[in-house]
Parts: structure tokens; C-alpha cells; sequence
């Protein structure tokens, strides 16, 4: 779980930089005998593409995944699947005068001092591209939950300090797609929209919160210790560009409860152990309890200006940057589907993983 | 990085129920000639230990560490390290009422759930008694930074409501252990300390914030996409008991700041680059760039509280629960050198991971 | 699965020098639920126990196991089981015209170059007595695969130039414990344990093969390409000292033998499918295919012979070594149980990983 | 290193079947700054190549490797290494009548059990196809360990019964591509190619012994106890299609000679510490002694052979098979390079992790 691969049992080891001949990588571990759905990843990919509306960047990226291998007659084989995500709208040259600059924020100086060496075109390795690769492996990782009446639901909190104002049991979730920001509240969906739209103007950008939602889970997902089902959940979340903080139920909110008021009471409801409220987000003891697991996803602005900023090269001297090209004001409507993506891929995981619990 | 075992290259794999025999493990791949302090092993473990002040738990142990192998003349030989830290002071009677009985907020449901067969004793596997073996382990780890000039240093910045209200640079860190909460604001210590032995009069329980900032971090750890320094941290942090949430840098705060007010400008000072701000944490693109770490840890109140609670037990059977025992009011300050112990381990595993980067 | 940690799911991580205060280790991913019988590990034990016939080494070492976590009750929790065997026989006396001089075919000088550091008193961490904590292991997945049916036995098929002349099936192999070498065939066990007596008497040493049967395996485990069952297999032999070769099948012979020779044809028994002969060796494609599986391992002769031989010491210096101490003239008898246990521990890992192959 | 993954920092995994689009996989962990030498890269693919010669299979496939990421102007990043080599040569229609029909000997009854799907054409995933992706990879390895002074060589040392009768150093390795099966030995050359000319206008196959040497290899390589240098190579060698067994140094033969005749004695060569002999095959403990490393890998025949076979269909039906398409008598003039690549990525992999020892 470590340098481009992520998973222990299903596993996506991926590749490809921004301005490269390709994105794509290698699923390892999915189960075979699963009905590959093309429209329903085509439709996932679409949700993260960007373009999709006039509050995402205006590149144009027809994202559409080729599968080379593991799928035989519709059905996974239970071999490696490998895919790739051609690119094929790069600008290159909107990076021209940025090959010798560190862009701040960025990974520009960090990658260049650890490697020695680096692909300054649209970021390189170090560009959220690289997320179109997660999409198609959780999309593949939906599906098989999707068997398993697990449900997977990631929205728009918060941007900038337009945020929602009450949990998540009080939205209709099924309406996050009604807006482009992806949040169930359509009134605040269209201020934030505004706001992110406004944002663009002026040439900046703004950050925010996800929220994921996951219903159906079976009870039992969890490796004690050091393989918590929630710090894998945030190894995740954390591994996406952007991301700053995760929680999970309570988090870092209402430190002024104490324990007898945090603690989730259990009761009888009929021939069934269940408990009055969920405070614990769905895990205790880093196992699934089969409540709803909920966290959320801090993001940061995207450091991607476009206005002057000062700056080095990387030969020390100091300079003016004012990027060209063409990106996002807000990254969280196109983030939601990543969000939801690393968390399916985290659930069938452990999900696989826990049949090993028993002989 | 699941199950039992942490890390990577430097790896530990932990054993040991709360009332069992012993707490222990393996330690593998920590780097052969470092010589073995095992007084300041001990110091550390103190730091941990129960019955330390009057606003922890009354136990007694004494949480002598025991190696059993990898170390030759007081030297690290490159082998494998086991050590065992004998469970002396069990009241495993305490325990008794508990036997077939779900606490609420614990992890006794989901292990029966998950396992068919649970050690209930002081919480069994699921005891935060385990982070024993983290501390032995996260000290041998201190002990190859300091080495490397890099100090990790964590203390509480939240205990319910009271919390610092400037950031670690306005502290004075080597002033934590001037009183038992571990807060550098003495005055604020007091008040926590207060509210956490009131909090314990009262039966009842309260969480709070860890703050960790790790300063000399050479700069280049972190490893790309799946195996970011943050993720990697953030995973440490979630593994630990009763840790709901992880944010480093900016983190869920300051939402309201703009990409072009949250960039970390780069400047000319003397022959070096230097950033005049570090609101990136310490790490960007998932790769230390020479800037102090700093992240947050969130903590939950202790589920144990002294007082009755309406539960279900094994058999479904509504019931009245009532612990005994002696339990912390609030973890915080014992926790304080896990959260560095843990810190300490990604670190070395992350700067021996770096050393493969180049030929 | 590399440094001093071997499986997948079901891990040993094991630690512990020859002259240390223990061997020990940490088993992680045994199910939950399996009932623990200590005098069948006892028993396994007893069969790697030095001093246990006149043409083992003379040493004397209770090696008993002592249980530190992961069993309640006598079952199996499903948590991480600790374990140490103490080292209460150790002479290191012996070794001490040894501190400064590298043994002929021994790890003394490949550790002296890769640590800078060796523990040298009987081998430390490169003794074969670690192999005590693969027994453990190796008792306790035998104890998960009896539920499932499936049988390991391995014996002595070579000392020297004697050998067994035909295939395991000609053999009735409950017979094996019926004589110290541990070979089926009574009479040639005689010649070979004369053979080994003679040899000691010399001061010198002996190599030869140990053959092992897997009956009962189910079909289906094994991992493509990588993770073929086989080279699992491989490398679990090749993990035990003095190993030089590992075969199955028809291994290195009959290479005179042509495929449509060599094939195993396939005909229809009744209602099942079988197959004609097992040239295989119950393996085809890295996956086990219902017949038996077999495979032979080669051993060395052991490097300390008590005789003078010349040598340097660690400051390049020329001089004669003759070795003291009680050491084994052939450990093919003691490494039977060892060839065992790792084929255990390797079935097990395998078995529960292809339970991840399906939703 | 299971499933489709083989490494530990120096990691490839691949995907393809023999008849879908393409073979290929990521390469992670390659150090960065290694200028990538793409005549030398198709010069070893070509090596592999079917169609090579009079003795090798009629195919006719470019095998072209198509790099995808990860190499920027001609220099590794560091960052992951994507690569796909395009089918181009399939006649699956060749298998339209195996596609219900296990062939004796091959991985189709496995696959079956296994998975409960198959893709028959060309043997699907057990391909030895497969194995372009290893020759990528490992001459991606070859490239940096040329800088390190290591050299690795593979050359058939046995066919049928035609075999080398003088160990590697009696030979002139650098005269192996002088004959179509790869053997120094140019009058043996001869006879193995007129054997494996005549068994496949039998429509029969016929297997044999490749050998291997390591020259240059520094010393300290190997992780002890279970990631022994050897059984990582063993583990690598076994991985491949058709192997059936792996020794090092003596092996499986000389068993008649004694401790004190096989043990290779050190003596002072001016100011270096030497060896008389090199029977341990230049590995101690598991650890690389800076002595040639040589190892032997036995390959059975192909199973696939042109004649009449009995077998059964998928629904236990008895039935004759008859192969078509073109096929190699003879894998191992081909196998070379693969052996080679294997090699070469586990000492590049254990060359990384060996500069984890220190600090």
C-alpha cells in the first residue's frame, strides 16, 4: 500500500503522468465471475471528466477507458485486468514557462529535490490525472459491492464557508447529480456554485469539504490494530490530491460531549441487537458495526493561480510565475466521484480480506 | 500495513491482550548499529504509564520492557527485535459482569461479530494496552531520528472545550512535561487538568486534540500517489484507540481562504529556498520539503464511564451495565508519546523507504 | 514475505538468536475458532528437539512453547498469537575461540559485511535453532489443515549416496517415526543411521534429500504467475538452512522423457474427473490440482565439522579453527518436522488466500 | 510478490493474455535518473521473441515494448513505468476447438476449478506470453545493474540428455548467442538443435536445464531467515512457465561428499579476504559473498504436443484432442532472456533493499 500501489487483496497499481502518452494501471485481485458493466464506468468516468460544466476547467478529455486484459466475454476472469485512459487534449506548451519554476503549493520543488528529475508538463506523476485510473478500479470495485447491497455515496459539504448545515440523514442523497456541485442541497448548491463560478473570475481558487456515506455495509469489515477499517479508509481519502483532513463520526467536532453522552446505546428492536444513535460513524474497534459509516474530506484550494505570484526557479533565483492553461476554481465536484471511488475500493478490500477471518 | 503489522521497511508486528500474559512483538528492519538507550526506553514508557498522576487511571503497572533478541553488546544488530512487557497488575475479576455483556461505544460486539469468539478481559486484543508495544518500537525509531537531527515532538492542544488558541510556534515546547496534561500553556494545563479530575468525579469521561509537529524532517520522504508522507501519518494516527480524526497543514480550517491567500510563497534567502509561510504543513505532493510537519489528532471520550448504561448482552437480553475498574477519564495525556511513537516509526520507515529512490 | 516474515495472510514474524534469551515470534491471520492442542505442538516439537537419538546432537533443550496471546480458553481468537520458546541449554563458552573467526560455509562472514555487527555465539540469528519458531507456526496451521483434511509428510529419502529407489507410493509412510532417520524403508534407515554414526565419529558431516507428500490438498490453490503454488513452496524450503535445491514433480530427472511422455492424461472415473498418472506433481499452472503434491529438498552438509580447518579471522589473519560444542552430524532427521512445517504454513496461506477468489 | 506483483521495492506487475490486446504491466520502485536504452530493451525482447529460428515456434510477433509513463527525455523519473506490448500475431481460431477441452499438462483444468471461467485462446493468462513483460522489466533491471558491475548470464546447459559435462567456469559465456539454443558448448550446440529439430517434426516437445551465473554481484545482498537471497532467486525461477525445479551452488548433487570436502575455505589474497573454492554458489546465510552466484533451473517439456491426445471435455466427457497452431518443441533456447530478467529484477530488488541496512 505504498508508492503507486494501493489494496492488499484487490489491488490497483497505477501509472501515467498529466502530459504522458496515457493514464491507466493494473487491477489485481478482483473477483472473477463479475458482469462488467461499460456504460456504468463510462458514466463514473464522466462524473469525474473535466469540462463537464462551466464551473470545472474548460479542458475537453474524452476519458474513455480501454481494457487490455482480465475480461473475457463481459465477465472478470479473476486475472489482472490492465487499462489505460489515452490523454489526448494536452497543451504542453501552456507549461513552457513553467519547466524551470517551482510552482508554489505544488509539487514541483518536493518531487525535483527526491527525484533529481521531473516531468514539469501539467504536473507530471504529481497531477490529479492520475485519478482517473482510481475511478476505473472503484468503479470495478462498485460493482461487485453493488452485488452485495453495499451503497457508496459521496456529496459536497461545504465550499469556502457555504456549508451544509445539518447531517446527512436530513438530505434526499439520491439528488446530489441534480447541480454540478454535487450537493443535496440544491439552494446552497447554486451559492456555492455562484461562489465558485466568482472564484474562477478572479482567477483563484477555493477549497472545502466531501462527505461520503456508506450503506449496506457487512458487519465484520475491520483488521484489528494496525488494519482499522477507518485508517484505511483515511490512508485513502488522504492519498487523494488536495486532501488535508479526514474524520469520521463524531471527528474533530463536539469535543464538549463526554462519554455517557458519545456513546451509541444498544437496545432489542425485535429479534435484532441495534443501537439508538450512530455517533461512532458505522466502525468501533476499527470493525464495521453495519450502521452507516460516514466521514469527511478537507480539501484545500487548488494552488493552481492565475495571477502573478512570486517565486524561484530551480537554479535559486527569483521570479514571477502566472500560469497558463486551463483548471479548476473548486476541485470538489469532480472530487466526489474519487471520494467515492477510494472507498470502494477500500470496502471490497476488506471485504475480501475478512473471508480470510475463518477457516 | 494491516493486521498486526506496521510499516514498510521498519516494521512492527504487535501482539498481547490486555489481561493476557504479556504485550509485546517483533520489531524487523530497524538498521543494524544503533546503539540502545534503555534508560530512555523506559522514560518513554513512563511517559505512557498507568497511574502516572492523579487524572489518570489508579493502575499500577510497571511496564518494564523485556528484549528478547536483535541487540548484541547494546548495539542493534539488524536482526529481529522481540520484547515482551509483562502484564503484572491484571484484575481481570473487574471484568467478571462484563463477561457476556456489549458496552456500549467498545469493540465488543463488532469482535464477536467479526471473530465468533472474544477475549473480554479489559477489553482483550482491543485494549488500548497494546500501544505498549507502539512505544517500545516508536522509541527504538526516536532513537535512529535523533541520529538524523529530526525531533517529533506531540502535546494536548484540546480537552473538551479548552483548548490553545495559537499555533506551536507561539509555544514553548520543551515545557510540556511541566505538567501532567502535556500542554506547553501552563495555565491552560491547569484548567484542563481541573476539568479532566472534576470530569472523573463525576464518573464520566471527556476527549480532545493531540498537536505533533516534527521538526528536521530531511526533506524528500514520501512516496508518490498511494504512499504520500501524510497518508502515511494519517494512518499511523488512525490506527491508535479512540482516534476519530487526522488533519495536517491547514487542515478543516480557514475554509474561507483562497488558493491565492493559502499558497506557500518561495523566496531567495541567502544560497537556500525558503518559504515564507508553511501552510502546507510540511509536506507537499505527499513529500517532506524541509518545513516543520505539524498535524492534529482528534479523540474521542473513553467509552468506560463509571456510571450505568443500558445495553443488550450477547444473547440479545436488554440489560444495565455498570464498569468497574479503574479507567482514565481522558486519554490524552498518556497518549501523548504514542502519537509520537507512532510519528516516529513512519518517519524512520519513511526516510529508509527514500534511501531506495537512487542507485 | 521477506526478512523475517513469511506468508501472506497467515504470517510468521519470528525473531531470536541461537544463544539469545529466546526464540520467539508473532503469528498473525490464524482463523479464529480453531481449538489449540498443546500436546500435538509439543509432540512436532519433540521431533525437532536436538538430543532426541544417538545421531543427533548431544545438546539438551526442553524447547517448550509458551502461548503468550491469541488463545482463549484454548481456542484461537483470531487475534495475533505471540510466542517464546526460552533458551535455557546454551553454551556460548563453546563459541569463544569462534568471536573473532569466520567459519568456512557458515553466515559468519556474509554477516559481518552486511551489518557490521554479529552476534557469532552458535550462529546467532543464521542458527537453524530459529527453525523452533517455524515449528510453532507450522503445528498450528497443521491443526487448521487436519479440519480440512489435507495430510503433510515428509521423511528422509537420501544420506549420502544412499537412497530410497522408488516413488513414495511404494512406501507405507506411517512408518516413518519407527526409526531416527525418519525414512519408510526400515533396512535402508539402518544403513543410513550407521552411515550417520560413523560420520560423527569422523567429526565430520553429511548432506542428502528430504521427499514430502501433500494429500488431500483442494484443488484451486495458488496464485497466477507470481504466486504459483510451487514457488511458495520453493521458497519456503529454500528459506530453511542449508537447503541448496528444491524440486517437484519430476523435478530434474527424466529429462530424457518427451511431453506426450510426460503428460498427465486426463479420463473420466465415474462421475469425476481424474487423471492417469501424477508426473505433475499435483500441480499444474501454479495451482493445485487435487493430486497428490510432491516435492523433494536438498540439504547440505553441515558446515561445522570437528575437525581443524583453516580460515581467517575478521582482521584478515590467517589461522585454524577446530569447532567444540554439540553439533549435529546430519540434520536431516530434526529438519523432517520443519519440511513439514513450512509446507504447512505455505497450504494454509494459500488455502485462505483462495478464499478471496470469488465475491 | 503473489498474485501478478514480483518484488519488494523494485516491483513489476503485469497483466495480458496470450490472445487479448496486449501483454504489459508497472514497473514500480525503478530508481530514477537510469538513462533507458530502448535498442538495448529490443534487442533482449528479441532473444525472447518466437520465430527467432528453425527451432522455436513458426509465430511471427514484433513484440514491441510501447513505454507509457514514468521515463521523461530518455531518463527514469522515478515515478511509475507503464508499458503494453500489443498482440498483433493471434490465430485464436487455432483454440476454437480446445475452448471445452482440458489439454493434459496444462493450466486449464486449474483455471477452471479456480476461477469458474476461462479464457481458452492460447491459454489465457498461463501464457508463457506472459513473460515479455518479465524481459521488460527485467532489462530495465539489467540497465542498472550494468552501472553497479553486476552481469548476469543464462545458457541452456541441458537438453534431454544432451548435457554440458564441465561446470560454467570451463565455457566462454560470450559465445552463447552463437548458436540458435544458447549453449557455449558449440559442438553440443549442434546436437541439441538437430534433437530438438527431429522431436518436433515428431510433433513432440522436449525439456531440459538452464543455467545461470551472476558475476559482480556485491556482497551483503539478502534479507536473512525468510528473504535468503537464493530462495528469492528460487521463488523467481520457479514463477516461471514450465519450471520444475531450482538448486544453487552444489544442489542435488555430490551428496556423497562430506562437510569437511564441501566447505569452501577462506585464505588471504594480498590485502582481501578470499575463498578456494565456491561450492555454496556464492551465497552464505542467505546472503551474497561476492563470489560468483550460479544457479540451475530444469524446465519440463512443453505440454502442448502436435499428436493425438485422450482427455476430457468441461463436462467430464471423454474426448481425443488434437493441438493445432505452432508451438515450441523446445522452450529453452527462448527461456534464456526470461531467466536472465528474473535474476536480474531480484538482485536490483535486493540491491535496494540492502542500502535499508544503515542508516
Amino acid at each position: 500500500m505504498y508508492n503507486n500501489t494501493f489494496g492488499n487483496i484487490f489491488r490497483l497499481t497505477s501509472f501515467g503522468e498529466s502530459h504522458g502518452k496515457a493514464i491507466g494501471g493494473v487491477i489485481d485481485g478482483f473477483p472473477a465471475g463479475i458482469a462488467i458493466d461499460m456504460d456504468f464506468i463510462q458514466q463514473e468516468l464522466d462524473r469525474r471528466r473535466p469540462g463537464q460544466s462551466a464551473i470545472t476547467t474548460a479542458r475537453k478529455e474524452a476519458d474513455q477507458v480501454e481494457f487490455l486484459s482480465g475480461i473475457y466475454e463481459g465477465v472478470s476472469t479473476g486475472c489482472s485486468i490492465g487499462f489505460v485512459v489515452w490523454n489526448t487534449n494536452q497543451h504542453s506548451n501552456d507549461y513552457n514557462n513553467m519547466k524551470d519554476v517551482f510552482r508554489p503549493s505544488h509539487a514541483d520543488f518536493t518531487y525535483t529535490q527526491k527525484y533529481g528529475i521531473r516531468d514539469h508538463r501539467g504536473g507530471g506523476r504529481s497531477s490529479a490525472r492520475e485519478t482517473i485510473a482510481r475511478v476505473v478500479a472503484g468503479t470495478l470495485a462498485k460493482l461487485a459491492l453493488r452485488q452485495l447491497g453495499v451503497r457508496i455515496t459521496a456529496f459536497t459539504s461545504q465550499v469556502g464557508e457555504f456549508k451544509l448545515d445539518k447531517d446527512y440523514t436530513a438530505y434526499d442523497l439520491s439528488t446530489i447529480e441534480d447541480n454540478p456541485v454535487r450537493c443535496p442541497d440544491q439552494e446552497l448548491a447554486k451559492q456555492m456554485a455562484d461562489y465558485i463560478y466568482q472564484t474562477k473570475g478572479e482567477g483563484d481558487t477555493i477549497g472545502g469539504v466531501i462527505s461520503c456515506v456508506i450503506q449496506g455495509c457487512p458487519i465484520g469489515l475491520g483488521q484489528p490494530v494496525f488494519g482499522k477499517l477507518h485508517a484505511a479508509l483515511g490512508n485513502a481519502m488522504l492519498s487523494i490530491n488536495a486532501v488535508k483532513g479526514f474524520e469520521y463520526g463524531q471527528g474533530f467536532s463536539h469535543m464538549e460531549m463526554k462519554g455517557s453522552q458519545q456513546n451509541d446505546i444498544f437496545y432489542r428492536n425485535g429479534e435484532k441487537i441495534a443501537f439508538r444513535t450512530n455517533r461512532s460513524g458505522g466502525i468501533q474497534g476499527g470493525i464495521s458495526n453495519g450502521q452507516d459509516i460516514y466521514f469527511r474530506v478537507a480539501f484545500k484550494p487548488v494552488a493552481t493561480v492565475l495571477m502573478e505570484q512570486p517565486t524561484v526557479d530551480i537554479y535559486g533565483n527569483e521570479t514571477i510565475l502566472k500560469a497558463r492553461g486551463r483548471h479548476d476554481p473548486c476541485v470538489l465536484p469532480r472530487a466526489v466521484p474519487i471520494v467515492e471511488a477510494m472507498a470502494a475500493m477500500t470496502i471490497l478490500d476488506y471485504y475480501l480480506l475478512n473471508k480470510t477471518t475463518h477457516l
